[in-house]
């Protein structure tokens, strides 16, 4: 349950049952890893919120107003998961249409950490989902609020022993997990998907691509069929949350553990991208 | 805004910010005519309602609750529209992963008719949507909280002159309106796109489709394009709250309106199915 909250800057407020966030899901979010009383990769979680605002035709989000907010929510010692979430606020009555002046509501929320067993950053088992990730450029790579494919998703299985499921394209090619990014590593080829025509462009996704020339690696942004992921030398899930897992099998194939994901994992520790990795690395 | 609602059978209450409804956009709602202190086509919209959720794997929802509560929200004098929301509830931390045990929300909320201007019943002016419907069978047909494909759509435009946007799938062919359901009518064929990969099965529509052998049509539930449409004797649009409009023009190609849009205006009327029609057609 919420730590702490502050809806448009109140600590004690609820949410209208019209707001278009419930109605419609007209609105984004960011899940951000509080470390060291500081949210961390605090930019890309900007710019990515910036660009879901503006592909949804949202009033520019107060960045200013928000990092105060998040800073605020921060500061209580111990890590923490802020999320914030971004709607266009309680509609007019027209329907679908947005208003002309809308009223857009911030929430910040801040949660304690997720009890996740340490031997997840060694390596996870994964499922492939029957539920696919539709196509739809329009919505592709925002984290906006319309989720019902993840939750239809992971509410395929219910075995703890399975950490992530992967969500296939109409073509049958690998997207993401249900709440991580996918990347593979071949030979100095970083493979990942595009994110053109479904999926969330992480930003622990987005920090891997800014890391792979320093790391030797060529990317290549691609879709992967799951038959492939065995021709991998390492496969690999990462979000804001957990950094990244290793993945040690998919569906029953075991896949091998490497070097590269090693390397991230160093290198994510080092920067303290989020408190839980410091925790597995053995870091209070 | 409005007049009144009833939150799991309270009036004064609002929402927690982390009900799925809104972070996830994970439940369905039901928008309902009230004529005569009713709702009408209530056992329609029961069963969508109760399809939706068991395709979300939500709980049953309480029927005769609802009923209960909707019969009081409908009693005051005067038409008005009624939403039912009905949501997963507060989630229980562990992401889009359901609660084992969920404690779903449900909302009622009663709304003032809108104004509509009475010549739409006579025929309307649409235009055809960039954004399209992405195809996913797992959430077609039903009605749920994920809508931003027909905010986007419906943002598309802003000349009141044009009353509905027609919405295609990846196809190209026409699925419905981005809040209506269409039909069009060739000699004794009533055409409707069959909604198995994408769209909303309107409690209109279905009304429709069984009055069909008492007007002497036989129903072909198979997509249309675009271009196919002025070869139609007539196109209309049906919902909930409006009946039925005829189209007279899609993207500035004029289509005639015929005898089957007016005798199923007619039917409606004589049925009161809502309260706008009644209006439109000259019954206080």
């Amino acid at each position: 349950m919420a730590e702490a909250q502050l809806i448009n800057g109140r600590a004690d407020a609820a949410v209208a049952p019209e707001d278009r966030g419930l109605t419609y899901g007209d609105g984004v979010f960011e899940t951000i890893a509080i470390a060291d009383g500081q949210p961390r990769l605090w930019d890309y979680h900007m710019d990515r919120l910036l660009e879901g605002a503006h592909r949804l035709g949202l009033p520019e989000p107060p960045l200013a107003t928000l990092r105060e907010e998040a800073r605020y929510l921060a500061r209580p010692a111990g890590g923490a998961v802020l999320k914030i979430y971004y709607t266009r606020g309680v509609g007019d009555g027209r329907g679908y249409r947005p208003p002309a002046q809308p009223e857009p509501r911030r929430m910040l929320i801040r949660h304690g950490l997720p009890a996740i067993p340490e031997e997840r950053w060694e390596g996870v088992d994964c499922r492939l989902c029957q539920v696919r990730l539709s196509a739809q450029p329009a919505l592709a790579g925002i984290k906006h609020l319309n989720r019902l494919e993840q939750v239809l998703a992971r509410s395929e299985w219910h075995d703890p022993a399975v950490a992530e499921g992967l969500m296939l394209d109409p073509d049958g090619l690998i997207v993401e997990g249900t709440a991580t990014n996918i990347f593979a590593v071949r030979g100095r080829t970083l493979v990942t998907p595009p994110l053109a025509e479904a999926g969330v462009t992480g930003v622990v996704r987005r920090w891997i691509l800014a890391q792979a020339e320093a790391l030797g690696l060529r990317v290549e942004q691609r879709g992967i069929r799951p038959e492939q992921l065995p021709e991998m030398d390492e496969v690999f899930l990462t979000n804001s949350l957990i950094g990244l897992w290793p993945v040690r099998s998919v569906a029953s194939r075991e896949l091998p553990v490497g070097t590269v994901s090693r390397s991230l994992l160093e290198r994510m520790a080092e920067q303290r991208l989020t408190p839980l990795l410091g925790q597995a690395r053995g870091q209070p």
